[in-house]
């Protein structure tokens, strides 16, 4: 696995090193490696490294024209214990240019979450990891002190449960905003970004608001009927950065066909398009 | 693996399934098994199945005077992917007569959710998973169909960092009062108990007010310093059963030397003593 230099001197915070990669991949694009057994393409359909093959192929495709993967643990650990091999070794597959994203959404009290902390950003050695907030600080911190590491905070996430309680106000605020003021104050603060689901843009806005600098994993364009154009209108950084966007199913089942690399290559440059207009015309 | 036979008709809630089971154990107590690689008696320490083989002289030396085993995720995971086998290892060590919790605290959309909970409830076969609440409804809904399986929804937990969010007031009720109350509401409720920390033993009262039927999941005895009288007390359905209240580190790590296992059990003895104790003080 891949092993990034420690420069003698502390890492430049999150968001820097996000514009940076995004930058210099001409892309905000994260491809989400949602890689489901049941959808893979008949020729691979039940093939033992299947999903590994799967994987492989899409990496291949598409690792110039996006800046992130994003691995959601589920979609392996339904595979019992050979699932958390699959995940190591696709993590293995994303070069050093493109960020790799631990979709894991892990949290539990300190020294449990130091554990968590451990198997994904130093054993696993992903570039970030989504973490849940409801545990508080003590379950988080420990996710922030990876020095050349980043945190993925849920704020605002992408499905209809976020209704639930993300939206609950108590005095001026609601929770999502609450959260992203609160972990601002954290241990390794400059390590954080947040999760903000693209269906809630209105309230994206808000949280750039309260956390200018901090990059922001947005998931739920695509199927989920998010805009790319209030995404990167509302989302984006002063300097134009600092959202990855992610697409998952669009992406990975473009074709059910073998030409399946090929359409997800598609896919991913007509997203990149469609990103580029949006930044064209929301430019500051 | 064990598999619990379907009757045909839709098993019993959680609570009844719950407290029957405790009720024929003759104990409310729950060992954590999270079992810290470096804290391993010296024998076992750095042997490749030194987990494994504490894990199971533990379940061998206590399975008699416990109701339940709680595997925590984290302290597996670390260990890479061999981990994921030693928690199948483990799982497979528990007899049918104990619980058998999956601390693994996940929380996802409803698509992630489900492999989630396949993964956990059918693939691993255990009884009952903690899930975070964060994400609401369709994040958890998911690990709520399965008929004979149980839910511990993260309520009120045992750690600092439950101030942070877990009590933040809107209109009447904190937070933690507006997850208990919600989830009550979802499909597959029968199925439901929540995570309420020893810790916060005024509030575990509350907790039961609004959810008299649901078992408890209790951890912050021992070592965090919750009071085992305050969550008999406080904490018991009415017909004082429902609370599993775990001990982890006081029980695992009795004795750092050969005897472990015997120290094992004699402070779930002593443990259980404590607990028969104050529910003869506070038999209603």
């Amino acid at each position: 696995m891949k092993k990034e230099k420690r420069k003698g001197t502390a890492a430049r915070p999150f968001g820097k090193r996000i514009a940076a990669l995004q930058r210099s991949a001409g892309s905000l694009l994260c491809v989400g490696l949602d890689t489901d057994p049941q959808k893979l393409p008949l020729h691979l359909r039940g093939k033992k490294n299947g999903v590994l093959e799967f994987n492989r192929r899409i990496i291949e495709a598409t690792k110039d024209v996006v800046c992130a993967y994003k691995i959601n643990f589920a979609f392996y650990e339904v595979l019992g214990r050979d699932g958390w091999g699959v995940i190591e070794r696709t993590r293995g597959l994303i070069p050093p240019s493109v960020h790799a994203i631990a979709d894991a959404k892990r949290g539990d009290i300190g020294n449990s979450s130091s554990y968590y902390a451990a198997a994904i950003l130093k054993t696993m050695d992903f570039d970030s990891v989504t973490v849940a907030p409801y545990m508080g600080r003590d379950s988080v911190e420990p996710f922030l002190q990876y020095d050349d590491k980043g945190v993925f905070l849920l704020a605002l996430t992408s499905n209809e449960g976020a209704f639930d309680f993300q939206y609950r106000t108590g005095g001026r605020r609601r929770l999502f905003e609450e959260v992203v003021s609160a972990a601002q104050q954290w241990n390794g603060a400059r390590n954080l970004g947040f999760v903000v689901g693209a269906t809630k843009s209105a309230d994206i806005r808000a949280v750039r608001t309260l956390a200018p600098d901090a990059p922001f994993l947005v998931p739920g364009i695509g199927a989920q009927g998010g805009s790319i154009d209030d995404v990167v209108r509302y989302g984006s950084t002063a300097d134009g950065y600092g959202v990855l966007i992610n697409a998952s199913r669009s992406v990975l089942y473009a074709s059910s066909g073998r030409d399946f690399a090929d359409a997800a290559r598609a896919e991913c440059l007509r997203l990149n398009a469609a990103i580029g207009a949006a930044r064209t015309a929301h430019a500051r």
